[in-house]
């Protein structure tokens, strides 16, 4: 035991002796690499405290949404903003910037999809951002939000467009100044669309909803010139507790790890994200229309099946969340309609809620139920829209709120606008604004621009994605049949869910359908489906 | 109009020459003001933002307790931890004590139940304390604590104290090293008493005890002469539902606002406070016991009547919460056990039990549902302990506790210590330590000493509120027997609630009773409610 020691000891003198030689090239490495390790930590380390805060103010919003008494929102409202206000400064703390710049260096000399060279990229395009704003408009904007939001909720209760004039006029102005902040740049509303699409330009979206409208607007007249199918099985009386099991049922065979989340009932559904282990959602129950529950629970199942897949390795970094708004749309949309609203998956799944709800569908043929919740009708309600014309409501939006930005269109005249655009594209006009311009929240939470493209940018993205997922694996469709989904899962799962904001969408689209952006498997996907449900032979571009 | 103005502005004019003649003396108090005002101001927005981060951190808890999906416990742990810190930052940012000391001459001049006074006073008592205790020991304590809780939840599964023994030698050091920066006192207890019961010492806690033991051993022994209550009615099967329904009924009966409020299950019943406007409790239900879930949800009501009746200006100042462990432990027991089991109460809520329950207690009298309630029986489990018993209990873990911290028991003497006191005091020794010294939570938590002493003083201050309130309004009783309680609410609310943590627990039970504390209404309540109950006529003090 004593020889081996003092054996051992000689290596390492002579080892020590053989370092000292060549220590001035080896020390400068080790120097180097031992100072990134340390910067990488302590980068690290902030950036899990700012995502620590961030998870913390998330908890907050969902207990706000799902739990509180009334009396707590005076309270909530100040503990709110103390977590917004610890996030910003850390967020914006120049000691974080000299990190991140500190680690450029390191981060180039990294493989590009290393998880250090992406943290320390993603962490220097956030600061980038964070810092062009001051923190004097940060709050303005957000107080103007707040006021705007309250002003709506009881505008939109008596058609009071007069009163929100004012105040969506403020939020144009505010609109303009944000993007201002992040000047130069292409179109005013680019800043707008980065935050949500990061990467994602005004002319991009352009392109895209031109060509989608193009080719929306004959399939939708087409539809409209044949019966309109009957919905009325999915209208009536639904248990609601059975309702709520009944979607859950479907999520959890999705996927969904209740054991990393889990489901309550809010007014307006969402996904929320503390954590890769605690991701989320909410639905929201009516009684008399099966569909509400039902396809909102799985719509932000997809949501939750994104978040819940981040790799674990990427948490509590900013990376660690699904890289943009139309990405996530898209999975939401995949897992609510693609296969949600598919025949494959209702001929599982329908003899389970035929059982659950007997006196509704007892009589009620797979194919009706089939048709019923896929019925296509021209309407005004964008939240209630089928997948064929949602697009058309989406662009509508879209291109108003460009002209409302680029100075065409003034606030006064925005009612009229949309009467018209309805009228045009859609061939109905709403009777009053609750129906019409004030039916959104987002223009009324404080912000013109940058929310609505992602919605259609993710329904284009659902088909693009399941259509590589069936190239790579053609047993998809039997699989759902049979009520299996762990292909599909798998496949999103490894090639979008676990990057997380490794990669930026387009980078995301690439790399897992081998091509960028395209709307032909979304089109290719609407005229093969709505073409056989409506019996449409052929739909005559515009 | 203008001559009404020419007017005043003459009168201004005037002043202001005047103002002029006395600037000296003037311009020192209204600069002295100003600065009061401005200190004053910056004072409460920091308190403001210290009550934000701790209502904030008790959410957390809460949904750790509640809804929280398994997965979310490691990223809640760091959040927690984090949470803590900033807290513990800004108790301690001497910036706060400079504030403090900046103020101390203006509060000296206020009257002395000035709120600002009282906020300046106790920001003053808790930035002392926080002071004291440096942040690495802080950290280690807490640490500790979370190690020593965890192995714990497992000893106590496999009876297996011997692997806890270690942990709780450390426990006891690390208690006494945190009583050791709070040196010089008069007992190594006495610091860790005034975490829980500000201005309590260990001698007047000893005083309280030993009267109380001698009263209540011949109690205990002559009610253990007569025969064994049968309360074979509250066992069996009760539908979990019902249980919950049934006790929120009566919790809002006693004033608990659930606009303000909430009941939530939990494998461990508490109330938490994250503002005045957001109180809530929870319960726990056994479909075997219907004591559990009913008198949980009493207990945690009277905590929840207390928070939610601190006065709104209090809200987000120290003061804004109960003044002691022991004051609070007075409502939840008062409302759980002193109106909760009176035979008053079930005069009015027994044919609703009935009727809710009808096969359970359709053949059971109102009187022996009430003699089944308040059973009386020598048991090893505290928390299962009747009334009489309790305090028992109670003493023979503060007995215990100092004679650790005194460094006349050893951790390794401490079970068969426990048999002896158990067998003494109450004439049943448990079987194995898990129905002994390793039943409670409390000193596995990572802290011995302070604890226990508050459940007997509430036992004590529970009748002796209730007297003074009867006193004042001798209507309360029969009030009670037709479901109403808002005058002993009220009364309550106008002599302890509100105040807060304004005045410490002597001076509330002095303010509301007229005396100090006094076991004397309390025995008189057990003497009375238990002589009757098991028809004692005479009680022989030891």
């Amino acid at each position: 035991m004593k020889k081996a020691k003092k054996a051992k000891k000689a290596v390492a003198t002579t080892a020590r002796t053989s370092r000292k030689a060549a220590k001035p090239a080896r020390s400068r490495a080790k120097k180097a690499r031992r100072s990134h390790d340390a910067l990488l930590a302590e980068l690290k380390a902030r950036l899990a405290e700012i995502g620590d805060l961030e998870g913390t103010s998330a908890i907050l919003s969902w207990d706000q949404s799902t739990y509180m008494p009334a009396g707590g929102a005076p309270s909530r409202g100040r503990q709110s903003a103390l977590l917004s206000r610890l996030v910003h400064e850390r967020r914006t703390d120049p000691q974080l910037g000299g990190l991140i710049d500190a680690l450029a260096p390191y981060a180039e000399r990294l493989p590009p999809d290393h998880d250090d060279a992406a943290v320390i990229a993603v962490a220097g395009r956030d600061f980038a951002k964070a810092v062009r704003v001051p923190a004097r408009f940060v709050e303005q904007f957000s107080q103007h939000g707040s006021a705007s939001y309250d002003a709506w909720t009881r505008a939109r209760k008596n058609n009071g467009f007069a009163s929100m004039r004012p105040l969506l006029e403020r939020t144009l102005e505010l609109s303009r100044e944000y993007a201002n902040y992040f000047a130069p740049y292409k179109h005013v509303v680019d800043p707008l669309i980065d935050d949500m699409d990061e990467g994602m330009t005004c002319a991009a979206v352009r392109a895209l909803f031109g060509e989608l409208h193009r080719k929306l607007v004959p399939l939708v007249r087409a539809i409209g010139e044949r019966p309109l199918t009957d919905d009325s099985c999915l209208h009536g009386g639904f248990v609601e507790g059975k309702q709520l099991d009944f979607g859950l049922g479907i999520s959890k065979a999705y996927g969904y790890d209740l054991g990393r989340g889990r489901l309550d009932r809010t007014p307006h559904p969402f996904c929320t994200r503390f954590s890769t282990g605690d991701v989320r959602i909410t639905t929201r129950v009516d009684p008399d229309d099966l569909t509400e529950a039902l396809f909102s629970t799985l719509h932000e199942t997809g949501h939750g099946l994104y978040e819940q897949g981040v790799a674990p390795a990427l948490d509590g970094t900013p990376a660690g969340c699904g890289t943009s708004a139309g990405v996530h749309e898209s999975q939401s949309r995949l897992w609510e309609n693609v296969v949600g609203r598919s025949r494959g998956l209702w001929q599982h799944y329908y003899p389970e809620l035929r059982a659950t709800f007997p006196d509704r569908f007892g009589e009620v043929q797979l194919e009706t139920f089939y048709r019923a919740i896929n019925k296509v009708e021209r309407s005004l309600i964008r939240t209630e829209a089928d997948e064929v014309t949602y697009n058309l409501h989406i662009i509508i939006r879209f291109e108003l709120e460009l002209d409302l930005l680029e100075g065409r269109l003034a606030i006064r005249d925005l009612p009229e606008a949309w009467r018209a655009r309805y009228q045009s594209d859609l061939g109905v006009s709403p009777a009053d604004d609750r129906d019409g311009c004030l039916q959104d929240v987002h223009w009324y939470s404080g912000r013109i621009g940058g929310a609505f493209q992602s919605y259609t940018i993710g329904n284009v993205l659902s088909a693009q994605f399941y259509a590589a997922a069936l190239a790579a694996h053609p047993e998809i469709p039997a699989e759902i049949t049979s009520g299996r989904f762990a292909t599909l899962h798998g496949w999103l799962q490894e090639n979008i869910y676990r990057h997380g904001r490794k990669f930026e969408a387009d980078e995301v689209v690439r790399r897992a359908t081998g091509e960028p952006m395209t709307i032909r498997p979304y089109m290719a996907y609407l005229t093969r489906k709505y073409g056989e449900l409506y019996d449409l032979t052929k739909v005559t571009p515009a």
